[in-house]
């Protein structure tokens, strides 16, 4: 019952901005067959983040570019269809790399095998995965938040940021969303249970942003930049600590076409010297030694019932561009999967 | 022998951009008489550093602002002349906080009494005492240089950036200099022993920076903002560490009136997230727990001749307000400090 064919989307272009359908096409190719320790897998979910708009660029970024005509990289969850591994078997559901597209080959240690009994398998593209580990590291690493502080994230009905806020109240944290349009701020507030949310659509934001933290903000978790970051900046407590997780309003900008004036970086510099500010980047995989500690300690919060997720599932690979383009405009709503189509 | 009047500068009016000499007022008043458990010191030294120009805003800052018609702040070497206390003598030197004056009383303990034999005094306003200790604590715990890293750090010929060189040597880092002039250069790596130093004034300073820096820069000492810091973080190579201790060349500048465009701080925002940067600001009294260790092992170092220091003596206390502003412009050469008339 297997197709012979596997659809897939390569980087036809290197986007200039914000990313075009024409910087994209959907090839239809052989599907590829295994060699000796590998799977043929066809992928279930596709996940789609923030991080994949830096591989199309060809500047130096965290890790080497997406070769243009290339497929797109993406992390999977997958089904073995065909195994030549000692280690896998057809059936089995694992999670693995295997990028924007429907059938790919993968080395048996490259991919890892997942348990459908323990968590609904696309979770370990999610709330048990990089983006949860991406919240749960960075949170605790660099935000180090205790008891009774205020932490504020942005998107915060989103993969990260929904895990960054929930965590925080397990820490005793004061909790603050800052998400796009009421249905999220709702959704973040009611069923998040964050202490508020504010929505950065509105005219008043920065207004109900210091409103919202009648305290200051001990830890803003940023994954945003731009005009949340310079709201946020002035409410920022003596001694704050900022992981920078993600620049999503940014990630379209040239550097050869920075924002008009005036400059705001002394005002940035000079809140880091007058506050002591700890403003410090970081990637996952510079965690990855806690791995195995964030996912004892996520998936046991998950199954009480106190982390919550929402998925974002769009169909086919065909859509994939599309729900890529809304992922940087803050159109998806929860954890943004593709299911590719059976 | 003691003259009847005390001369001392008062805060005139706040400035606007660079201080002028109508900010300030040199007035003569008399010399006030110690209470019990009071000492009335006459000033040898006065150190001039550049956080007194925020102690001019009225803005928040670290510390309260000088009001205005009061005397400037500032850390003082001064003689005991009088005593009603029972720990201090006429003629003990002690290190104070005692201003912009010839003359001051002061609570027996809120001074330090100095050992002459042990260093000339004025090293306590300067590589034994806060700028020392600021380079010490700041390079140490935020910057955590490793044997071989390069460590970058402008106003090098001045009294924090020489002792951040020069401390990075003994640690066994690449030591590279920023400074205005051939002569503060030469000085810098002839007698303080930097690998490098580079001209800020120079038309090719980028260039040259980046030749001085072949491995990249591993620690970047902030003490001066602006072109430097964007020349500076190109460099930086991943995981790189940045305390944040002055910004000289943004002192001058109004949050009202930030320099025009284009906005930089995206640029250092993608910077921090994509090279996995340290950003932290600092001042000298968060790492007050270490005052004995910096004082053990800096005078050690600097009895040993592994620490040398450069001293810009200006005579007379009429003469502070031309000196500080010299600072601001970087004219000033080694520690500055006011010498008071005898």
């Amino acid at each position: 019952m297997t197709p012979s064919k596997n659809r897939r989307i390569v980087l036809a272009a290197r986007p200039q901005g914000e990313p075009k359908d024409s910087d994209f096409r959907l090839e239809e190719v052989d599907i590829p067959s295994p060699g000796d320790n590998q799977v043929l897998l066809r992928n279930l979910y596709l996940s789609l983040d923030p991080y994949m708009r830096g591989r199309m660029n060809a500047g130096p970024s965290y890790a080497a570019p997406v070769e243009l005509n290339c497929v797109m990289e993406g992390g999977t969850v997958s089904e073995v269809v065909e195994s030549r591994s000692s280690s896998l078997s057809p059936g089995d559901v694992v999670l693995s790399y295997a990028g924007w597209q429907e059938y790919a080959v993968a080395a048996d240690d490259m991919v890892r095998k997942l348990d459908p009994a323990a968590a609904s398998v696309s979770t370990a593209l999610g709330v048990l995965g990089m983006p949860g580990m991406t919240a749960y590291t960075g949170l605790l690493n660099i935000g180090q938040p205790r008891q009774g502080e205020t932490v504020v994230v942005a998107a915060a009905a989103g993969a990260v940021g929904s895990a960054v806020g929930q965590i925080a109240k397990i820490k005793g944290c004061r909790a603050v969303g800052i998400a796009g349009g009421p249905d999220k701020c709702g959704y973040v507030r009611n069923e998040l249970g964050f202490d508020a949310c504010v929505d950065h659509k509105g005219s008043s934001f920065a207004h109900e942003l210091k409103a919202a933290c009648p305290n200051g903000v001990d830890v803003y978790f940023e994954n945003v930049g731009g005009a949340v970051l310079k709201a946020v900046v002035p409410l920022l407590n003596k001694f704050a600590r900022m992981p920078v997780c993600g620049l999503i309003a940014q990630y379209n900008m040239s550097i050869s076409a920075l924002p008009s004036g005036p400059d705001w970086s002394p005002v940035l510099m000079a809140s880091a010297l007058m506050k002591r500010l700890t403003i410090r980047g970081f990637i996952v995989s510079d965690f990855e030694p806690q791995r195995g500690e964030f996912y004892r300690e996520m998936s046991a919060w998950f199954r009480e019932g106190r982390i919550k997720h929402r998925e974002d599932v769009v169909e086919g690979i065909e859509n994939a561009v599309g729900a890529f383009q809304g992922l940087l405009r803050g159109r998806n709503f929860g954890k943004l999967l593709v299911r590719m189509k059976r």
